[in-house]
């Protein structure tokens, strides 16, 4: 399969395939946080998000999610539909942490009362500001309607992925998506990781995720490969 | 009519009357800005904002607004319904300013294609952070019904204040409203002044607001002098 370079993100190299309705995303090792200020490589996190999306996306596909991956072809890389990204971020919450326990006065760890539905403009420059319909309307980012379709798709999906991660004794505290237009369809796009997700353990509350690279807490490596092997062992 | 002191805001102090369902506002000359980290004073402020604030309640009960406007009583004061505040800002913008120009990265002065609405948590700790109407519920802070009232009733003020502003050359760029309950109803409260909307003159674009405090424009008494000059021009 021959590959022609499109674009590269933060954590991501998207390749052009022959056909031209699919990329191939190749997962870097590289790890960014808080807009890209701070810098660094977290040892095998390429191969191991690529494993953890791929396994997530086919999950979500089962139970009747639309997703745009096709297959994983390699260790670090996915085949999947080639979308139009649509720059608004869907982030849900089911405990308090991160920014909007900063925002909102929230201890980290607080239960949220029901889960909690964001936007956030994806635009590196304005260092992703959080938005309303209102802006997203004004900016010309999404129809109504698609809008709409996103939020209700994340909140499938977080009551999909909330019972799966609980069966591998794992709390999902928040994550993020990333949506894109496929013809005339509306997919789930990008990555389901530890690096878009926060992940707590069930019973010792230890992050299993980005959160250990943002605030030097050590062992980031190892807490991805152990999400890794929580999916692998379940999956079994 | 013997008054009891309640409380002192950054702007005004509330003060308790015999009725237990009236108070009266006293607007100061105080000024602040960036979450209360400038502060000065402004020239006759208080009695600017008391007469402005009280000619537009005035006009929007006219126009069927509900607010908590009884009369003015002195130079600075006014009686008003005696308000349980809601915690939620609203803001409505016809032209991009402020934060919203630095949140979306739209140059100011940009017309919006259509009023924008935005929410914040009334919280000086936090700096009044933007919020969704999911934080609204998680944080308890109004019902799903009142919240649409509210942002209904801020677009009715919309309409009614542009074109009562227009009517004295003067663009209505954006403005802040704050809302609560009396009894069982939601009235329109606080003020509305050049401390709390951006005014800014059609024909020059010149600010006339409080835009010339936080920016060290100059002209600060003069700007809201000119407002009040204008609204009582048009009302003779
Ligand atoms: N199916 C897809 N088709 C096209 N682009 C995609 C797809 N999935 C994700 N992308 C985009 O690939 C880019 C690279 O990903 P990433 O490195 O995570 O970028 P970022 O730095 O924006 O987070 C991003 O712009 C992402 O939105
Ligand atoms: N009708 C009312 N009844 C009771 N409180 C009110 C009423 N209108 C405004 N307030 C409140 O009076 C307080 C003083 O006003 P202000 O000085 O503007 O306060 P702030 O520093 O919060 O901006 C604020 O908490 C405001 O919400
Ligand atoms: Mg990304
Ligand atoms: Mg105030």
């Amino acid at each position: 399969m021959e590959k022609k370079f499109l674009y590269e993100g933060k954590a991501k190299i998207v390749y052009a395939t022959e056909n031209p309705d699919e990329v191939v995303v190749y997962y870097k090792d590289a790890a960014t946080a808080f807009d890209g200020k701070k810098k660094g490589e977290i040892e095998n996190k390429g191969y191991l998000n690529a494993q953890i999306s791929a396994y997530i996306f086919k999950y979500l596909e089962k139970q009747g999610i639309k997703t745009h991956f096709l297959e994983v072809v390699g260790e670090r890389e996915q085949r999947v539909k080639r979308l139009s990204i649509i720059p608004v971020e869907v982030v849900v919450r089911n405990i308090a942490a991160g920014s909007l326990s900063k925002r909102l006065g929230l201890p980290e760890g607080t239960d949220l009362p029901f889960p909690v539905v964001e936007l956030y403009y994806k635009n590196d420059e304005l260092g992703d500001p959080m938005i309303n319909h209102y802006h997203v309307q004004a900016l010309n980012l999404a129809t109504p309607e698609e809008i709409k379709y996103m939020e209700d798709t994340a909140l499938k999906v977080n009551s999909l992925l909330k019972e799966f991660f609980d069966s591998l004794n794992i709390l999902l505290v928040d994550f993020k998506l990333e949506f894109g237009r496929f013809h005339d369809q509306i997919l789930l796009g990008d990555e389901i990781s530890p690096d878009t997700c926060r992940f707590w353990d069930k019973d010792t509350r230890e992050k299993l995720d980005k959160d250990r690279f943002r605030r030097d807490l050590g062992g980031v490596s190892e807490a991805y490969t152990e999400i890794l092997k929580r999916i692998k062992e379940k999956a079994e």
